[in-house]
């Protein structure tokens, strides 16, 4: 077989075999293709799409480019959660430790921030001292003695994935629903869990604009789990605006402990526990979702989901002390307040322009290789729905670097929307699918 | 400007502006685009397609990737023929004498074979002593002294062009009009010519298989020459059967001699002629094209054509003596006969099964690299329309190697058909683009 007809009938539309795509894959993988080959491939994905099958043989060729990892000695349901990314979506935090509270096991591995959006591994290294780079034994180890391990997707983890992801990055190949549904899936199914859900975000804040466009996404990434024999669903939420108040890696640890605790937004809560019900039930361990987001409550209310992420920073090599001591988390030396310049209603606080002022202040980077500042961010202090008064704080930057601190600015400046009248109530959890 | 950007706007179906088509083009000349990018954009535009607009300024952008030779100080209008490439399509020998003969001025780059085509240099590679690596400057004296000079592409001659054709050839982006036009059209403009005659070959022998797509590849060069101010025009001529009766080098240069002695197959007589007839309207050294073609006449039957390509011969080194001695040209040590199996009318002799059955035999190449033998080739000695007996032959291979022979006549034994009566006769000149 040669790699120049697989990239031809691609190219001329046509639906790639199960031994092309292994074949591509392999050579991917061994490098045995060369770049300027892969390049022209995707981007013949990219224009001429895949069918499902091969979309799901695709991510079968990228898992197995690697290991899938073995469970079967840890004890309980395997569950996972992954999120498609957006501003302030922090729900990894609460979820995690909450689930395993109520009785499953959560093997996370997570992703760093890339453009507006942030990125669990990020947060989690804004408590100091907290070890992201597990290997797989200090994993199962972890999941062993607390029930969770959140870390970084090791070398062993569907290494096609991170050539080819590296290759879209620079080819423009980014935008497709077949690439980006392999690239998830391989590496979740390459964890081997038992069960996944997903949180598809869409708005401008999203990577899918559309509601129809999440909707297509996670039907692919569905499809693709569950012909792995992994249970899978998925939920879409509104990333429209900011999810909580916290944009920003030590603000958003901060945030969660507040959920944790019982306090925090209202919109945040309401995204976590529906994610944590949703792996409940996926997870076997409660009879439906009902019995499943009472049992998640009582978990926060009877602090048992704390008392595990406390265990989980402790058990990482993090200061456990920051759950109750917040000056202990890093903290920016500077403040500065966006005030509304008239009165009225917040009709709309835009998540894309919040998370690229955010990367401005540092908070989080335009390549894989800049370095973030944990302190830096902002916080939303009016949302949508909110009423204001002229002068009212909208915005809290923190900051340390004033000349960030003045391109934040100028992003921010269109970023909030005041009206007459609150706009039209959006409902947080769009759609789901089964 | 970033290259992933004019990659991302051709991928979504944008139509780039002149600045972005000379950044990509100078990146490609200069080696600071890396060639996964170069690719990736290949895809996106033999996907995505490009304007007649975008066309011209990559070709332009091409031709400025090098020299645009100044032949102002050559005297004579300059006209070109060129062909997009066919089996037995040897026209070139014929016409570039004869049009000199007629007074205008030839100045010819030509390419080699690939694939199932013949091509020009190979050709003329076949004469004993034949030079086509000649320089700019000998290219000019050639000019002065024969009024016709047959070279292959120098460096200077659109750099560009010659890294993107690489890079397609192994990426799976050679079938794309608007590359085909720029790569073709770049290599003409840059040589400096006046005006410039387009065969475009059409039919199962050919690139383009069907008369439309080979009227819209017309159309496209015809319109990019215009606008680079080159007079241009195209036909689009049959290339179903083989032209004329030789494919092989050697073989097809004895025909071509034949032809300028005013014998030869007529298909091949009428092509040249009106190839040649219309490169003096052109060049504006015959009022009309009737008077153009009956000009080229007079010139075969006066022996003036003869004379001038034994005068190009000698010029570039060549051994002229071919001229008179045909056992001055390479010949293949063994013959062999392949005869008809039944009577009938000749309905079919297939040019894509003879071009490959040539390469088989040593005459063509299928990699650049490839080492070719100007001696071997096949004769076609029964065209469409002619009627035979059971035994007579058909065509004749001229050969050195019995494993190659019977490759060859492996392919060949599916192209020819006979039938009980003459298939419905077939125009040679299809189409023309004026």
């Amino acid at each position: 077989m040669r790699a120049i007809d697989v990239i031809v009938k691609k190219r001329d539309g046509g639906s790639l075999s199960s031994d092309e795509i292994e074949f591509f894959i392999d050579g991917v993988t061994r490098g045995t293709i060369p770049d300027y080959q892969v390049s022209a491939w995707l981007m013949a994905v990219v224009l001429r799409g895949m069918t499902p099958e091969e979309t799901a043989l695709l991510t079968e060729a990228m898992v197995h480019s690697g290991v899938r990892v073995d469970l079967s000695d840890i004890s309980g349901h395997k569950v996972d959660k992954h999120s498609t990314g957006g501003v302030g979506d922090k729900t990894s935090l609460i979820l995690a430790p909450l689930a395993a509270a109520c009785g499953v096991t959560v093997p996370m591995m997570s992703g760093r921030g890339l453009g507006h959006t942030g990125g669990t591994l990020d947060k989690l290294e804004a408590i100091p001292g907290f070890r992201v780079g597990l290997s797989l034994d200090e994993m199962k180890a972890a999941l062993r003695r607390t029930g969770v391990a959140m870390l970084g997707q090791t070398a062993q983890i569907a290494p096609a994935d991170k050539k080819l992801y590296a290759m879209r990055d620079v080819t423009g190949t980014v935008e497709s629903i077949p690439l980006i549904s392999a690239s998830i899936m391989s590496k979740k199914i390459a964890e081997g869990i038992d069960a996944l859900v997903l949180d598809v975000k869409t708005g401008n804040g999203a990577f899918m604009k559309t509601p129809e466009a999440s909707r297509r996404l996670a039907e692919s990434l569905v499809s693709i789990g569950k012909a792995a024999g992994v249970r899978t669903e998925a939920i879409i939420t509104a990333m429209d605006a900011p999810l909580g108040r916290a944009v920003g890696n030590a603000l958003e640890v901060a945030e969660c402990i507040d959920v944790l605790k019982g306090g925090g937004p209202s919109d945040l809560v309401d995204v976590s526990l529906e994610l944590t019900a949703r792996m409940l039930a996926l997870g076997g361990v409660a009879p439906d979702r009902d019995t499943a987001r009472a049992r998640a409550r009582a978990a926060i209310a009877s602090g048992d989901g704390l008392d595990r992420f406390r265990r989980i920073v402790e058990n990482q090599g993090g200061d456990p002390r920051i759950v109750d001591d917040r000056s202990r988390l890093p903290a920016a030396p500077e403040r500065h307040v966006v005030r509304a310049d008239r009165g009225g209603f917040v009709n709309r606080v835009e998540a894309g322009l919040v998370g690229r002022a955010s990367v401005c202040l540092g908070a989080g980077r335009d390549r894989v290789d800049d370095r973030i500042d944990p302190a830096v961010g902002i916080l939303v202090l009016a949302k949508p729905g909110d009423q204001v008064e002229r002068g009212d704080g909208l915005l809290e930057l923190h900051y340390g670097d004033a000349g960030r601190r003045d391109a934040a600015l100028a992003l921010l400046a269109e970023s909030i929307t005041i009206g007459d009248a609150p706009g039209p109530p959006a409902p947080l959890v769009v759609d789901e699918v089964l």
